[in-house]
């Protein structure tokens, strides 16, 4: 099932805010334009846009001031993408080329520069400056996050505590501001964006943790990429750190990950995951996306009984499926 | 004589300025703080802050309200650099190591993403939606005159007006923005504002036409890192289109060319840019300067006449002085 299933009372006001996405990378320059396009046509469950809308319901719901808050908070996502595609040296995402495969680095970054600072435009013309403090402080975080990532490659004495610290900054910030942001624009009151930010945030975390936990137990078809490409990176993720905690585990993970490390992304890391799925790391993090789920559900139960929270629900619920 | 000795008057307030800068990147994050600080530290002319503070005193000069634009464009300015030494290759700038030659490429990516967030959170500050609008649209212009300038290195076809649009998105808008935000911001009149805009437009080509000219003609000393490096890594110039124009050189300097393309910018440049200097070249981007430094000081003419004005005729006349 997909996400977009849930949700068809929402579909023509997503294809809306499909083509306004299209719309803000076009005309400006060619290759900047075919580059865009070619990222945002790869695909992606166009989440935090879903999250805008949604949050819209809990107030004026306005479809054209929203979409200056759906389609910037995308482009953003997309900007983060590809210059994280070029830091991974990432060949495919979700089983298309990337932009710094099919053309190269440099590109790749003028493409994120150019959607980030699109995005921003966008946002500008909603004349709201608390949007945009919120907005532009959580590009500040996501730069944090992504340059943490960088500088913990490999570190394989980092805590949970650090782990939780980065995907906060890496994901869940953008989509709690999704959900916030959108009602926000819609002038819902305080406490209901405030609630809208908890959910989204808990969420955020779960969807991050499930996504790593996906890299390691995952296959080629389902995540559009090979398994393990965290590991072969040297990105320490949360079965991981567990794994590592792990006194039966820890010297022979730990000689595995030296020899990934040693073979530059080249190596095998297939007995490394064998390693991490043959102990408790896995069931344990599952068990810290459950309690984030719980959280993000606990928040719902602030806001005002309607379609748009049993559809929130829905999604917190989905995002913590197994699916592998 | 230094830029800076030219207006002994504004030395408090830049002082000021300065400091905002420093502060203004401490203390997210260790290492993007350390890599920021150093390109920060590398110094260069502070133009834009300067146009700022100067743009400013057409209305009612605060600089607690100026900071909020002076210093996020010396942010964007810095972000831009970096990301342009990334694409450049280049190990030194004023004379330092870049951050990618003493940190790598993937660190200059997220120092450039940082800074610019970081822009943009202290613009957001000021809460006018009218500043958040020029100068997002302005980092749109930016990356697209960033990546036409990849798309055009060794483009021997290019044209004058090529350059020109060029060069127009990648310097001359992000000056005249300065010089008119400044005013803006200090609530001066629209007509002043739109004057400002024009002479910083004007004043920002003739500068980036002087500065490609030093690259050719200046020595390792005065531009603090080897000469002809524009050459080597395919950036065609003013100077070498017009070089390209005469009869008698094309041949000889196209053949030139490709020689330094097929030897991946590790060629010898010296012959091509002895035959540049040979030809008109060189005298007409000279002129094509002087030109722009023409129409800056027109502009001047419609503004009150006062010590600010002053100091913008000294700063245009100091831009176009020939350096090499």
């Amino acid at each position: 099932m997909k996400l977009m299933d849930i949700f068809g009372t929402l579909k023509r006001d997503m294809d809306f805010i499909e083509r306004q996405l299209y719309r803000s990378i076009d005309g400006d320059d060619e290759l900047l334009s075919e580059t865009s396009l070619h990222l945002l046509k790869a695909g992606g469950k166009r989440l935090r846009p879903v999250f805008v809308l949604l949050g819209g319901k809990f107030g004026n719901y306005d479809l054209e001031r929203l979409q200056h808050v759906a389609v910037p908070l995308e482009l953003i996502h997309s900007a983060s993408l590809v210059h994280d595609d070029v830091i991974d040296d990432a060949g495919t995402r979700r089983g298309k080329p990337t932009v710094k495969a099919k053309w190269d680095n440099k590109i790749a970054m003028y493409t994120g520069d150019f959607i980030y600072a699109k995005a921003l435009v966008l946002a500008a013309e909603l004349s709201n400056p608390e949007i945009h403090r919120i907005l532009s402080k959580a590009l500040v975080q996501m730069s944090i996050g992504e340059m943490e990532q960088i500088r913990d490659f490999f570190n394989t004495e980092q805590t949970v505590r650090n782990y939780l610290l980065r995907i906060r900054r890496k994901t869940a910030l953008l989509i709690a501001i999704s959900c916030q942001l959108g009602a926000m624009a819609a002038g819902a009151p305080e406490k209901v964006s405030w609630l809208l930010y908890r959910y989204g945030y808990n969420v955020g975390m779960a969807f991050q943790i499930r996504d790593d936990l996906l890299d390691l137990c995952g296959t080629e078809k389902s995540i559009g990429k090979p398994p393990g490409s965290d590991m072969r990176q040297g990105n320490i993720t949360l079965p991981v750190i567990y794994a590592l905690q792990e006194p039966k585990l820890r010297d022979s993970l730990l000689h595995e990950i030296h020899g990934i490390r040693a073979q530059d992304g080249a190596g095998d890391v297939s007995k490394a995951i064998d390693m991490i799925i043959s102990g408790p790391g896995i069931g344990q993090a599952e068990k810290l996306a459950d309690r984030f789920i719980s959280k993000a559900l606990e928040a719902l139960e602030g806001l005002p009984e309607n379609k748009s929270r049993a559809h929130l629900k829905e999604i917190a619920l989905f995002v913590n499926k197994r699916s592998y």
